[in-house]
């Protein structure tokens, strides 16, 4: 039979590719400089001590490495988790019931929308919002409450506004979470202060809703003062936390976790099994076998030394560049991988891209972080893998871009 | 806030622990025999072998190893799979665009869900039925229709009359596909025959539904012919084709394969994307090289030839011990892993469990298999794991559980 017709479900109607992926494509080009991607730069991972530790588990406890795993993951792992959310977060107290390791965080998304979302449901978001978060989101079908999100954090005016508009109608008990990239947030870059976590934390409890906060930057502060976490502030019965050891160790393990409350994890754990049954052994134990044999916040500190001086590159390319253009501004991140640079409104980032291209320079525009795909003037700027030399290159070609751009428009 | 009560999803609150993982606690008990888990027998895994290659991928690759993937899944093992599809079925003709790599054949089932049902569509599978299979679906709260597995595969007959009732409410739309562990089915260890294969072909192109042929365990076939494939029959217009490293060479990777037409590829990528963004890339690249270098089908012999004898003398230790009831019945299957034991239908195996447990043997009863959650008299006993002295003793225990059982029953 030819040119079969399928009958997907609506959901797969509904599926999109990410802008990013498609749009990444095009960086690799030869010659191209690309700020688009978000992935850590391999040469920061421990590789020889992976190698060993891989051989070494593999051959002497293949009985576990080369098996199923139960599915609340590797308990060698869940201890040396507990371990660094002491260390990390200063959170005490908890016990492996309150944790379930996952395929990276985005499973830890897709799980937390399974066992809380419906279709309809509401979850609040900020724009811009980290890509991954809506997609596994947008897999339960909810409907995204919307606010702005300041140079502190979520505008929390807006937040208590939306959240009462849902309770003047009726429907504050579809509200099920409010969603947060505490620290250096993807794509902006943003750090929500302490007050405002207070803040949120009260809202939530006040309303009755959970607050789910993902954190896979935080480790990756190179200025600035540790912000406690939501969770720290309001406990497991309010605050589920989600991170990774993608950016503290190395994304291709794929190892993510959810710590929450036990009711939530438990029914987290049924949902895993009839999504996958188990991650890796080998990828979990490999994980566990490292953190009890060397410290990973110590190790980590050169790439995050490094990460801090392509940071300070970028923002200085960026005001030799672009310091003349009114109404141009950019973040200036403690921590993290990005900077969110916005053009005067009048520009769309989208439409620039094509420019950029043709300079051979990459960026993802601001319009495939914002929840219902709005126009954007904004951009999210990775600097964590190009050299510094390419970062000063990338950003002259980028302000020719935006020259041929502005011309283009005739502004 | 104590005693939190939290909104959960109405999937969350459908969602309860599997019945294997609940028993098979009791399972570890010092003494006991197990025939309940379906796990492949660690020794039989390559480990050196797999030790030396992922250390080597570590040092040499870790650009790729340590770093995200591809949603699609790592190319090179892509290709292998490739190679392997046209030994094992004869399957030519393929190309990367027709192949998705998951976590595990769960994984694969749970997009397979994903993409095809809404909430109400219906699923057509067998009586009894792969559980991992039931509970990927379930994700996405469709309807089963549900027919008898005989001992040649499910009962074609039923099968026609389910989907003409269907046609005849005018509901055959929401028919999305039909659903077969084709070799060695878990739990029967029943073999659909080549005239089945070819007639469920047929109906579904005459009624437009898809196949969805699961095959974890043909590659474990140790007597008999090979049989063609549905896929091989029907095409990847008709048929998706899920398979497994999980018993060729061992679980503790958690690869699985989705083959199908490659339109439903590209939307199980964009589910996979939102589900977990990639698969391991380690755990991808440490199974192509192996299957680059040694001959997984080849190697694989030993553990078949083990898996005969302990067949053989679980139907032998069954003849000697349950002879002499009359109804009683197993399954002589020529590969996989489980045989299907079903007493008289006046017994029911979820209640002889008790006895069983304390006479330290275990096995699934059949209940756990049923997609609608009957009392059964049937049971699942795996052979892999227990020795040949175990798998006797095993089986005399169960007869005396058997005894017990009856007195109490009075019968």
């Amino acid at each position: 039979m030819q040119n079969t017709q399928y009958h997907f479900s609506k959901l797969a109607g509904k599926l999109k590719s990410s802008m990013i992926r498609e749009l990444l494509k095009y960086a690799n080009v030869p010659g191209a400089i690309s700020f688009g991607g978000g992935t850590p730069d391999p040469e920061t991972f421990p590789r020889h001590e992976l190698a060993q530790i891989a051989s070494e588990i593999i051959e002497k406890e293949y009985k576990y490495t080369l098996q199923y795993s139960v599915t609340e993951g590797d308990p060698e792992l869940v201890r040396q988790i507990l371990v660094l959310l002491k260390r990390v977060y200063g959170i005490d107290g908890l016990s492996s019931e309150n944790i379930l390791i996952t395929v990276g965080s985005q499973q830890a998304l897709e799980l937390v929308g399974k066992i809380l979302l419906d279709p309809g449901d509401y979850v609040l978001v900020g724009d811009p919002e980290y890509l991954g978060a809506l997609s596994a989101f947008r897999m339960r079908d909810p409907q995204f409450l919307v606010v702005k999100f300041d140079d502190d954090g979520p505008d929390i005016n807006m937040v208590e506004q939306r959240i009462k508009d849902l309770e003047e109608s009726g429907q504050i008990r579809y509200l099920k979470f409010i969603y947060v990239v505490s620290n250096f947030q993807n794509p902006s870059g943003i750090t929500t202060s302490f007050e405002k976590r207070r803040a949120l934390v009260e809202i939530a409890q006040k309303y009755d809703v959970l607050i789910v906060e993902d954190d896979p930057y935080g480790v990756l502060r190179f200025e600035g003062d540790f912000v406690p976490s939501m969770m720290k502030i309001g406990g497991t019965e309010r605050v589920i936390l989600l991170n990774t050891f993608s950016k503290i160790l190395c994304p291709g393990l794929r190892i993510g976790i959810i710590v929450a409350d036990k009711s939530i994890i438990r029914k987290a754990v049924l949902a895993k099994q009839g999504s996958d049954l188990c991650s890796p052994s080998l990828t979990m134990r490999l994980a566990a076998r490292y953190l009890e044999r060397y410290d990973v916040l110590e190790q980590i500190k050169t790439a995050v030394t490094l990460y801090k001086q392509k940071k300070d590159a970028m923002v200085k390319a960026l005001e030799e560049n672009f310091g003349d253009i009114p109404g141009a501004r950019w973040t200036n991140p403690q921590g993290g991988l990005f900077i969110w640079f916005t053009l005067p409104e009048e520009y769309n980032t989208m439409e620039m891209f094509e420019f950029a291209e043709q300079n051979k320079v990459f960026y993802i525009p601001g319009e495939a972080f914002r929840p219902h795909d709005e126009p954007s003037s904004s951009m999210r700027m990775s600097f964590c893998l190009p050299s510094i030399e390419g970062i000063y290159e990338g950003v002259r070609r980028l302000r020719d871009a935006f020259e041929k751009y502005r011309a283009s428009k005739g502004l």
